[in-house]
């Protein structure tokens, strides 16, 4: 069955409460009203160190596009019934606030506003399903990507997951995350089109039971081989036997086709890996090609490929498909979008809070900046320090910083750089970034990492990189709790 | 950074080793050749009893549209350097065969065929990936959905995740197929739009805080609740304190407007939900509001909201978010694409098999049919059962079933049906099915349900329903191990 509505656009993609609460703003005149949202998420995923910021990309293509189609209108009209007058209003909307946000490939931690968004409250609400559905995602798999990377070190890392992501855009930006990350290739052509990330692949075991031998399925493969301009051969060798029957068909295919294929590698994709990676390893040395590369894949991750390191397998390149792609171990990132500050009927910004008893729920009120501290000794971080918006810790010659929860942990910084982490990339509705390549952004990434030291950097327990509040936040934050408490003793008793 | 290409065809979301060896093929004048895969998963996720088919809608569309764009072949050309005559092939191929699937909706267990492609090798390839991208996640989706929803019974369930969602296709088609395995609603606007979902929504916590105020926020919520048709007020009460400001300021502004609203229920989206549910609900019940309904949501799913019945939560309605719509516990189903049979130069068709050291990865050869076998005294079915394509297991008077792996288990069923499960949805290129709406699609999963007796519906520790292979399905496949097993051992010493 068809949709009845002609198109299909993006600016639907948000919560049905998102149009209802613009309706009662609408009619309560308050639409208008200036908004700073923050997004942001509280907890590293994976027990990770850190996290990579990915997404921007997607939130600028979805930003341009942002305004209501005709057949988006005549929908709310369908199936809400709102009045005219208020759809009139929603066709003509458009983006006109800022965002500042931080740059794709920047380190992010808990609690820090990645994205802000300053706009009329209409705009700002109606964007914030789409702007986590996406930072969300491509963070999440960002990180889990950074995670897998480290363990891997200086070896390959091919991006192999698209067959089990969670449907076709999960496929394409996470292994567009992945890349900047770190990851060398992607098995996904259309996200070579797409981004310009370098794909590779070879063939199936599907290509073995056609031939229904390893040996005639190998050489047909190596004549294609031949044919092409990089020549490279890597045949999967467990289609049927991997010791008995896949390797050694291998062996003797690039023996037969010497000088005219590259047999840059075998590929390994199940049974046990320590084992047939070490016994494959002989067998291909034994034969003279101790340079051609051992691709593995089967369910890797951080763990398994650390086991797999520490038994000594053999393996030079590693295919991850499934854990990378749906972060498995942890598939979503909590970020959350909050309302830091509202404009009252004199045109003046008031900040605002939301209460929990969970007390990680309580949010900072306020328009903030982030600051990494960078020791300009050792051009190592020191930490992430969170400012109002009017404050400019560059000026401090003592920078002090103090542990959001536990106040009572505090340093004090000197000789220190106070790096922006927030950049402007849509002023008064313009868009005024370019963003970088994605061969920059890989990078950048890895320029971050290395302003980390080691302790925040290690897969297993982490040390707790310092995200802290500065005092003027911090006491701001107080004072706006200590007020609502009040009001709400006050209202007992409706 | 944008692409340099001009359109982003899905034809392109495909591995890159599927093109390579239709390459292959082609150069070896194999591409033509007939083939039989059979896509299916081999474990049923989260422990559940049973799965439910998702993803055929998309499917379609994406078979329609299956042909490779000008700005797809001049990737292929910049990218991979294949030859102009084989881009020439490739600009050419749409899909000329056949698929049979599942319904959508259709209950489906390990190992059997849920969708199988019978078409040239080179179609059959190109085409793989996708399918198993869509087909991966919306099945675990709909899946955990029936699993949640069993929990759940008869009061409703609302599906908010697309926040949480693995970026947007996850979104709408995740909630698309929660909505056919039983759920209420999605939050979801475009879905709405694009499926015919119903939308629901409320308000955030950003409203109460916009105003700074419980009372002074769902007032003007009330306010806008009077103006639409349905009326329908639900204010979420915690934003800054459940009970002594949310539920208060709730219960009085719907007793200022008794009469102009239907004070339908009120939201929960935090804290001690057995405790504050119970406590709100006493709240409203003095206040003579006894018919307005608790909604809750904050990371549910099936094993919380089970412990929150047990513990007497007076909860009516379950918004659903991140745990469905990432299948927290299992974000990814494992299903395969195996060519089951392929063309011989002589024109008969061939079964092939994958031989795996798990015995577990061997595939079953041949083309097949599954049937489900239900017993006409009850209703209820006995096991599903597959035959090779020339079998006609209704001729049996008396079915032989045995277990798949455990052979020495085996029962007689007479006076049964036989249904087959796989429908033809495209014969030779064209599509001759329509899917049925959502609404329809919904109450077949919930008449398959009625199939399966209570010990294969329970969420936890199922019994394993049975799944079993016909005499000469399981003899085919004992002699193709038997052939490839003494092949196998002739190669040894290449």
């Amino acid at each position: 069955m068809r949709s009845v509505y002609e198109d299909d656009s993006l600016s639907l993609h948000t919560d049905a409460y998102q149009v209802n609460m613009v309706e009662t703003y609408w009619h309560d005149s308050m639409h208008n009203r200036k908004a700073v949202f923050e997004l942001f998420f509280r907890k590293l995923p994976f027990g990770n160190g850190y996290g990579v910021f990915a997404g921007l990309e997607r939130v600028i293509e979805y930003m341009k596009e942002f305004r209501f189609t005709e057949s988006d209108i005549t929908y709310l009209r369908d199936a809400f019934g709102y009045e005219e007058e208020f759809l009139d209003y929603l066709k003509n909307i458009t983006f006109t606030g800022s965002i500042r946000s931080m740059r794709e490939g920047e380190l992010v931690f808990g609690n820090e506003p990645i994205l802000q968004v300053e706009s009329t409250l209409a705009e700002a609400q109606l964007i914030e399903t789409a702007l986590l559905n996406i930072v969300n995602y491509q963070t999440l798999i960002a990180t889990k990507a950074s995670r897998i990377k480290q363990v891997i070190g200086s070896q390959k890392a091919l991006e192999f997951g698209t067959r089990r992501a969670q449907e076709m855009d999960a496929a394409i930006w996470g292994t567009r995350a992945a890349f900047i990350a770190g990851f060398d290739s992607t098995s996904n052509i259309r996200a070579g089109k797409k981004f310009g990330i370098p794909v590779s692949g070879t063939h199936a075991h599907s290509m073995i039971q056609v031939y229904k031998d390893d040996y005639i399925a190998m050489t047909k493969y190596a004549e294609s081989c031949v044919r092409r301009e990089n020549k490279v051969f890597i045949p999967l060798v467990d289609t049927y036997d991997v010791l008995r029957s896949g390797v050694p068909a291998a062996i003797q295919v690039a023996k037969e086709f010497k000088g005219e294929i590259d047999f840059k590698g075998i590929r390994l994709d199940g049974g046990d890996m320590a084992y047939l990676s070490k016994k494959t390893r002989e067998m291909l040395d034994q034969a003279g090609f101790d340079s051609t590369q051992i691709v593995a894949s089967s369910d890797l991750d951080e763990e398994t490929i650390l086991s797999l390191k520490a038994q000594g397998a053999k393996i030079d390149v590693w295919g991850i498909g499934t854990k990378l792609i749906t972060a498995f171990d942890q598939p979503a990132l909590g970020a959350v979008y909050k309302i830091v500050a509202i404009e009252d009927e004199n045109g003046q910004m008031q900040d605002t809070i939301k209460i929990s008893s969970n007390p990680e729920k309580v949010t900072t009120p306020g328009m903030k900046n982030v600051y990494r501290i960078v020791n300009m000794q050792n051009d190592k971080s020191e930490g992430d320090y969170i400012a109002l918006k009017d404050e400019d810790p560059q000026k401090e010659e003592r920078l002090k910083m103090f542990h959001p929860t536990h106040t009572f942990i505090s340093k004090f910084v000197t000789d220190f750089e106070a790096r922006e982490l927030l950049t402007d990339i849509f002023v008064n509705g313009e868009l005024v970034y370019e963003n970088p390549d994605i061969f920059t952004i890989q990078t950048f990434v890895s320029e971050n990492i290395n302003l980390l030291w080691e302790e925040y950097r290690r897969t297993l327990n982490p040390e707790e990189y310092p995200v802290d509040l500065s005092q003027k936040c911090w006491d701001n934050k107080m004072t706006i709790i200590q007020d609502i408490k009040k009001k709400v003793k006050g209202k007992l008793g409706y």
